[in-house]
């Protein structure tokens, strides 16, 4: 690397794309900047990745210190390095997402002072992000999008018993649109991966609706079809 | 980002993975490097990014420059960033890789004098590599692997008409294992992909197999079962 740089000097840096789930809304983790650039501006949770830290690491340690947020299984999905995308220099960034069921205990609170505030936000009230952040979450969401239409993620978000109505409710939200109710009725029950608990909702005076269970076993015999030897 | 030079400064590089099938073996394009460090050793094709492209732009001149392979289209798929991977300070590396049918026209030749010799080596052959090149290349095998059972990859190695020996022999190299022959054509002739050309090998004196052609509209019918609205 003798004579490269100032050629390939340059920095590195984690944000973190968590969607949480909360039984009725789909939500995006954003924090409020503290520190410039983009000071006061609504971002992902991000910073420099440190000398000493691998970026899984470096990932575990940059989500807590910005949200609070602790034991949350993360995963790479891309590194965006485009030659203008960050005001100060050439930062390349690894993103990495996670998809959450929110419960009372993942309230964010900022543990350093990069950040003022750390917020679930409904992911149709987004704000203006910093950076090329809209991008990152977006590749992010197209990312859950995908696979909830071949992992049983959807069934990760919702409580072991569910209703018909609350299942459609997570692919629209993942979705980002309307669903036929019919039609996703049918092909639901017609996938054959959901049981019938013949059991109905409890607490609920009018037409209580019947609970279903997802059947991983033949979830996973219909979608994780594969030539397997 | 005032303040955090030193403890942030680094820099980035690139690593190319291609896997190249020529009708009978699997090979990997490896260099050998002709600067320091690891000086003389067998490398993944891969060096650093510089200030002025992109990740894709930067993939895209380094495979050119060591290898002089170009219209690759290759995809990003992980960034390796272990803190002590590169003995001279902090080198994340992003990783691409593809999957190729070679012909005549992908001997590769270095360019750049970074590289002295560029080569397709047998998989079953890869020397000991530079830096943490054997993890990056495994993860790329990894998700050949992961690909080849889902998605019909196998299919692009081949010619359109192709016998079952061929395509047993493409499943073979990738997976790493040998199948069981009856087996294979069993499950093989089962999910309904292949169309019989009733038709046989030419040019071969005895017993000259059956060719196939790969029926993309029931494959897509079969694996690319999701749950789509």
């Amino acid at each position: 690397m003798k004579n490269t740089l100032p050629q390939f000097y340059s920095v590195f840096s984690i944000d973190c794309v968590l969607f949480g789930f909360d039984g009725g809304e789909l939500k995006i983790l954003l924090i409020e900047r503290n520190e410039e650039p983009f000071k006061d501006w609504w971002a992902l949770p991000g910073n420099l990745v440190a000398q000493d830290e691998s970026l899984d690491e470096s990932a575990t340690r940059i989500l807590y210190e910005l949200t609070g947020l602790k034991g949350v299984y993360m995963e790479q999905y891309y590194a965006f390095g485009d030659v203008d995308r960050h005001p100060q220099g050439r930062v390349v960034t690894v993103a990495y997402y996670a998809l959450l069921r929110l419960s009372g205990d993942k309230t964010p609170k900022p543990v350093s002072d990069f950040a003022k505030n750390a917020q679930w936000i409904n992911v149709n009230d987004v704000p203006k992000l910093a950076f090329d952040h809209q991008k990152i979450y977006e590749k992010g969401l197209e990312k859950i999008k995908r696979r909830i239409k071949h992992q049983p993620i959807a069934f990760e978000l919702l409580p072991e018993k569910f209703t018909l109505t609350q299942l459609q409710q997570v692919y629209e939200l993942v979705l980002g649109k309307k669903l036929d109710k019919r039609n996703f009725r049918k092909k639901m029950l017609n996938f054959g991966i959901l049981k019938d608990l013949d059991e109905k909702q409890k607490g609920v005076s009018f037409r209580a609706a019947t609970l279903y269970k997802f059947d991983k076993r033949k979830y996973t015999k219909l979608f994780g079809k594969e030539i397997s030897f």
